[in-house]
């Protein structure tokens, strides 16, 4: 037995036991006569002593030579603390020490393993292992582990069945780049890594399974933005015999469940919008409805007069920023500055001041009379003391710029606080979407989703507007969730495949399994997937998901840790049938 | 809402209660005035009955068109049957129908929906989504997800962690072939999926994680013998500050505890076995030891006559057959055919019946009289009407053929019984095993397992001596678990790969990160990793892990139900920077 406590257990109520304790040297005190080490583990901090009175003097020896990180055994008699630390749970206690171990040298840390770390991210990545001593790495990890946890037993409870689905599929065009994986056995054939399970699950309720989830990695061979992962980790449900209305009753149970479980936080009915609402009221489908600042569209009381930008614009739209009026001439410029900033690409912004006094001053006074700028102040909302920031241009466009600089300002006035939630679902996404790259019509969600059954007629005519079966989970900005109800009939599937351009062969080729699989009963059915590692970063009150992955990889893909990917040995390539060709 | 309830749920007390129900159709029985349906769905069936006196007369009509496996929803009222079933739960009642629809049509599928199907295993894997419905491999699926969520139960209760580590890795050429994923953004550069998260669970030791578990897919790229899939799941575990005696506890504890709760068996604590003693009684490292017939070695007691066979060979060892004494000529001879079938390779056997008078014939009785049988006899521990069987040859190769023999007979014998569970540690492996092919010793477990202390002298003069500390979990003659303590030092990591014919170059590049973690204080740590495909068919009363896997691969590594894998486009090969070469 290494040891018969951990490093957070002991208390005022153990003094005298006799205790073995084993763990990392967080720190030590080194008073000549008296050795204070404070000693590691997972589960807390022990202050250990090392008397010159009372310990073996070759064991105040030995103590003298550990280093930090050292990982040790001490055998010695839980005592009450002179100077208690009310901050550790163990603070009342240490340990006695008469027998030291050393386990395992230790040579100096990269980066000091504390809370507030010098370590920056890089250093960290490379030495993961040291990293995750941390308690704020340790933390999350463990935090995962209690949110999966509590995602399985709920899911499990109502009936769902966790099924594995294969890792080694088959790649598909549609949708992202797949991993691929060669094969050995089958020349000159690859296998690709899942996207998602989506036709696994699909196929399971063909196969009567009824209530299906899993927890699963998910691959995609994307270009890494900031915060995207090469895999990562879905909830991925699905269930048979479901309309929309009862997929969003079940999964709303069980996010309502989370957040009271994890976050004690009580949510009644989760709030819904409509696709074509969040886009006009957000300019965005995952909007953060912790905090107002809705949009106004201004086109009607601003394209009167002779302000030619505003008179050209598609669309003219604003929002009443809080207390904004008391912006200096400054800062103002400032915020143009940011919102023409090419990673937003506004090129340039209208102002009006709504002054306390109930009077207006705007960078547009030239163009509109207070009359005028009180109609904008009614549209967006905004009262006295606030800033109404305009923007104009093409609408999609605009509505994304006015998002962004509607997320900046609730950041900087501290509107996004993450230990408030806010939940929404946000419903009749529509079922295509149009790709200037390629010409031609993408399916929004994924070829599967199935058209509202009103809206099929407008397949020929506007694909763009018929509406399909699905929607988003949002939680405070960040999508958590999404799914639709599926197409469970060959017809309907072959005339999707037709409108996103796939010949009858091609369609046959890529997705005959699951056409003929519909062929032989099956049910009607939905589902919704949830990210995982951005469900449990927000729930742990964070806006990036890397700290609550154990081995993240960089935004190349790579895993520094490690170092790979690699390269291997001609041998290997032989074997696999390929070459390389750079 | 499509249904009220399910197809498994109403009983006598719901009768006169309106229901919806949703399913599939099982069977119809069309008598003209009245037709009964059995209607299906994950879980179970009930029957509705269509009557011409009391359902509408349209409904009546389009009930006749229902063929199998059409998905229907009906609604109506629970009557009390007429005949009722007593083999099914909802045998008392029916379901008077008022309404039918047709959710979707079936086309006849290719084999029946029944507990005993009429599909062989070929097409019933072409067309799984099919034979899902069948109650076999529905039970089985679900089984499957019940002991998953015990285990993790189990484990988290006593404190483990679930953590989940990368399946984008770094190929390494130790151990058995690795799956590769070419890297479109980092040219020439492969990942490759993970044979187990071997090196990831020490470096989460190193970090402090202690207690660390995961139900998790691994990969490799083997030929495939009968019974194997490239990706199988493992329950990998792994924890910091303990010996091989705290690993098996616990896992001990946690077998026992499935073990009790799903099968209801009370096991008390696990018998040991070296592996030595292992091989030299049952020929084997992993033996089934429900039964006896343990090995009796003869050299001492057969090697003194002229028989040359005997004389010259390495091992002579029996086993004595209960109740072989009455096998006839003919059967004895098809037995030893069956041990000189090319699979097993034996040359002949000598076999000796043990009459139930007490004397002896045998096979060799020219060279043996009944003096010396009598020996053989008690050394095997043959009593009265047994048959001893005898091998002769170089000792590896007889022991496995023995072991086979030993096998055989007890499945014939009926000894083999799916629900009793006989759990042992095999312990003390050994470290090396000298491969023929390379000529040079290979890892047994893996390289990172360390040698018993004591022994580490002989890895320079006998290295095949060192025994590890290893452990494997065997359960009714299949090895569902091994582990060891591993190594937890640069030096004798180094040493390790050294003596596995590593240039420290090599070494370096392969696992030079791990060796760096192990000087920034590692604890001692070990672990086990069970084959949970595996596990659970055992727990399930089956020898083979086919269909406890929803989507298996079959013998080439194909899904002949997507047709993977698959060619892919020129395009997607020239991203990768690879290319064909067949």
């Amino acid at each position: 037995m290494y040891r018969s406590h951990s490093c957070g257990q002991l208390r005022a109520s153990d003094v005298n036991t006799e205790v073995t304790l084993a763990g990392w040297v967080q720190k030590t005190r080194d008073k000549g006569f008296m050795i204070w080490v404070d000693l590691r583990d997972r589960y807390g901090i022990t202050q250990l002593i090392f008397d010159e009175q009372r310990t073996p003097a070759e064991v105040v020896e030995k103590a003298k030579t550990l280093g930090r990180e050292f990982v040790i055994q001490v055998k010695g008699t839980v005592i009450e603390r002179e100077s208690k630390n009310a901050n550790i749970p163990t603070g009342d206690i240490e340990i006695l020490v008469n027998e030291l171990q050393v386990l395992n040298e230790a040579i100096v840390p990269p980066f000091t393993i504390e809370d507030e770390t010098d370590g920056g991210e890089d250093i960290r990545m490379k030495y993961r292992y040291l990293d995750i001593r941390r308690n704020p790495v340790k933390n999350s990890l463990m935090f995962r582990h209690q949110v999966a946890m509590k995602v399985r037993n709920y899911l499990s409870n109502d009936g769902f069945v966790e099924v594995e689905t294969p890792y080694l599929i088959k790649s598909t065009p549609e949708g992202a780049r797949d991993f691929v994986v060669p094969s050995r056995m089958n020349e000159g054939e690859f296998y690709a890594l899942p996207q998602s399970p989506q036709t696994f699950k699909q196929l399971l309720m063909v196969g009567g399974m009824d209530k299906y989830f899993q927890i699963v990695k998910c691959f995609r061979d994307e270009d890494l933005r900031a915060d995207r992962q090469p895999e990562f980790t879905q909830i991925d449900c699905e269930m048979a015999f479901v309309e929309q209305e009862d997929i969003l009753t079940i999964f709303e149970g069980l996010t309502r469940h989370l957040l009271k479980d994890i976050k004690g936080v009580e949510i009644g009915g989760f709030p819904r919008m409509t696709f074509d609402e969040a886009m006009k009221t957000y300019g965005n489908d995952k909007p953060d409805i912790r905090f107002g600042m809705k949009f106004g569209e201004l086109n009607t009381v601003a394209q009167h007069k002779d302000f030619k930008v505003f008179n050209e614009a598609e669309l003219v739209v604003g929002i009443a920023v809080p207390g904004g009026a008391s912006y200096t001439r400054k800062e103002i410029d400032k915020l143009i500055d940011w919102v023409k900033r090419p990673q937003i690409g506004a090129l340039g912004m209208v102002y009006v001041k709504c002054n306390e006094d109930g009077s207006y001053k705007s960078s547009v006074d030239k163009f509109y009379d207070q009359e005028d700028l009180a109609k904008w102040a009614e549209v967006t909302g905004a009262t006295p003391g606030d800033l109404i920031c305009v923007l104009s241009g093409q609408t999609n466009k605009v509505r994304a710029q006015l998002s962004a600089l509607r997320m900046e300002l609730a950041e900087r006035l501290g509107l996004r606080n993450p230990e408030e939630f806010a939940p929404l679902w946000v419903v009749d996404f529509p079922l295509l979407e149009w790709d200037e790259d390629t010409e031609r019509y993408h399916a929004m969600h994924h070829p599967f989703t199935s058209p509202k059954p009103e809206d099929i007629p407008l397949l020929d005519t506007k694909p763009g507007e018929v509406r399909a079966n699905a929607y988003d989970l949002v939680l405070n900005g960040n999508e958590i969730g999404g799914g639709s109800i599926r197409i469970h009939d060959k017809e309907t599937q072959a005339l999707m495949f037709d409108h996103l351009g796939f010949t009858p062969e091609e369609a046959k080729a890529q997705f005959g399994f699951l056409m003929d699989a519909f062929q032989y009963g099956a049910p009607p059915h939905g589902g919704i997937a949830f990210g995982f590692d951005r469900l449990v970063a927000i729930l742990g009150g964070q806006e990036t998901i890397r700290d609550f992955i154990a081995f993240p990889k960089n935004n190349s893909g790579r895993d520094v840790m490690i170092d790979a990917p690699a390269t291997i040995d001609q041998e290997q390539l032989k074997e696999l049938n390929i070459q390389l060709d750079l």
